[in-house]
């Protein structure tokens, strides 16, 4: 173990996550079940059915539900249709660092929002506002990749309030609000803003990430405006993984397997936080209850920099903290740890590599 | 039979197209040998395994092919990465609505260029490129859409001339090539010009449009940059359905499919073709050697406005000819016939229906 590299890089789910059996059954029987739906052309706002079991999950119509291949390229959707060039777009501070990109794909300036330990700083962003309104405001409200932190109601609700005073969009990405290991829900902003609110999700994190699975919930007419422009880019979804991942919900497999993935994840997450807290407590790092990741940040007189140059070494592979914010000095000192795909006991053999090249 | 409306809007493959228990199976055998990879996230450019394969098909590398999810989203990505607001691009009139959609939302000037009986207008083509070069040139060399027409391998050759003596690009979308039931291959663009060609293509013909499975073959440097704008859009393209298209092929599948296919497709063509020599002969129309449409140019004196106002009445369902040419008036007589979605009995039908309201 001592000479084999820990990858403390990228976000994915191990394989043992995936429910292989349940979806190759669920594929077929799809398949099987609907061919000449599922293999034909078809509507770009996705499977009917699908639509229709997603909407009662979030108590919404089917027309209120867009289905795409990956919520990363229905967000790229929204940044297309409700973007100019020069519009601003608010983010926290530090973001998932392909949403940025895709925001400046579109021309937006981007404008990172710190975040705080219950969300972000609703005093920097009122600040902000006042300086220019943004088209929509980026979140990961549940357990933010890459700081695992979550927003707390009481921050919900003020940022509707002010969303609605101001006249912009919540767009907010939740791919891992189902994985909650400690603690309870906070209710969505969808929930709370049913007008104003763009609510996407995915079964990346809850299913396999290869099924680039995507959908957005929100207000009928935007979904239909973003059926436009999907059906002028691509006609439709692709259809046959629509199937097998609506055959596993339908078959109510889907409780279960969040139940098995919680119980992989947070002894991961409980190992992480004892290792920084046994090895490396002159850092300070989020205390997630869900999710992929802890961020971290390096203790005074480091930079990511430096322990990135040093990470070959020690035999790790790290990812450069600065790409998560949109202004990247702001993550000299930052480390995203995504405990997700790594066991507990490559955990603590990870954080110590980490305290040696500190 | 006389009260049924019969659909000539659309060119949707018939559901018995669909090689469906072999895509069931093959489906399931993929995700059976290969779940960790057809699970997880994955490259850009698409399963390893399938670009191998279609890299082989064109006698190219691997790293010469791009897989996304429908080849109309990767011109998406083509027209993104190539073309600045304001470019010229040229395509054939009549040609794929969809594609000229995606032209004008990158911000291109389209330039319609005639079609005649064996490709576009050389002529007009050189016309057009002494009035300025366009970044590229998008042609459906083999049957296109609308027309059913296939490029002669005389005009290829010299479109490949045109194409590096004044340094555009050709994009050739070639989703019906496979799809011959008359006459001889014509040799590819790609395979007399390598390094100016885009060759894209799809399994939406050749097996079902639901997968959504298209890909790009082209220089090594052009693929890389379109992974790299796919990466940013969506990660990578939907995997398990590429593990189940690439071992349908892999089990040598495909040629006894589309054996099949043209078997389904011939009479369908022979039987349009006849309708309208026997009973529309003072109309012209082409004569396509596979693919999946006939072009109509109505007798004088009638538009396909008047006829779209009357088809209802005749039980009929038609596309409006316009949608297809850059310059709308063009098609003010055009209909488009997609034969390959219509049974001879009902092309019979539907030929003396189209007669009844001329």
């Amino acid at each position: 173990m001592a000479g084999q590299i820990i990858d403390l890089s990228r976000g994915m789910p191990p394989v043992k996550a995936f429910p292989t059996g349940d979806l190759i059954q669920c594929g077929e029987a799809a398949l099987r079940r609907d061919p000449n739906v599922l293999l034909q052309y078809g509507r770009s706002h996705g499977y009917a059915h699908l639509r229709e079991w997603l909407g009662q999950q979030h108590g919404v119509g089917p027309d209120q539900i867009l289905i795409g291949n990956s919520s990363l390229e229905i967000f790229s959707f929204i940044t297309q249709t409700e973007l100019k060039p020069g519009d601003r777009a608010f983010v926290e501070a530090p973001s998932y660092d392909r949403a940025v990109t895709l925001l400046r794909r579109a021309g937006a300036e981007v404008v990172g929002i710190p975040l705080e330990e219950d969300g972000l700083s609703l005093m920097v962003l009122e600040d902000e506002l006042r300086k220019g309104v943004p088209a929509l405001i980026y979140l990961i409200s549940d357990f933010n990749n890459p700081m695992g932190v979550t927003t707390s109601l009481e921050k919900r609700t003020q940022l509707v309030a002010l969303a609605e005073e101001y006249d912009f969009w919540i767009v907010d990405d939740a791919p891992y609000r189902a994985l909650r290991y400690l603690g309870q829900d906070v209710p969505t902003f969808l929930s709370l803003s049913p007008t104003r609110v763009l609510h996407m999700s995915s079964f990346s994190k809850v299913l396999a990430p290869g099924l680039r699975l995507g959908y957005v919930a929100g207000p009928t007419d935007k979904i239909a405006s973003l059926a436009e422009w999907a059906v002028d880019t691509y006609i439709g979804p692709v259809l046959p993984t629509q199937g097998m991942v609506y055959e596993y919900c339908r078959r109510g497999l889907l409780p279960s397997n969040l139940e098995r993935l919680k119980d992989l994840y947070l002894p991961r997450l409980q190992a992480t936080l004892s290792a920084l807290e046994n090895q490396l407590s002159q850092a300070s790092w989020s205390k997630p209850e869900g999710g992929f990741y802890v961020g971290l940040t390096l203790p005074q007189g480091n930079t990511i920099a430096n322990l990135l140059a040093r990470a070959g070494e020690a035999g790790l592979k790290l990812s450069d903290g600065r790409g998560f914010f949109s202004s990247p000095v702001d993550g000299n000192r930052f480390l995203r740890i995504p405990f997700c795909s790594v066991t507990p006991e490559d955990m603590e053999e990870a954080i110590s590599r980490l305290v040696r090249i500190l």
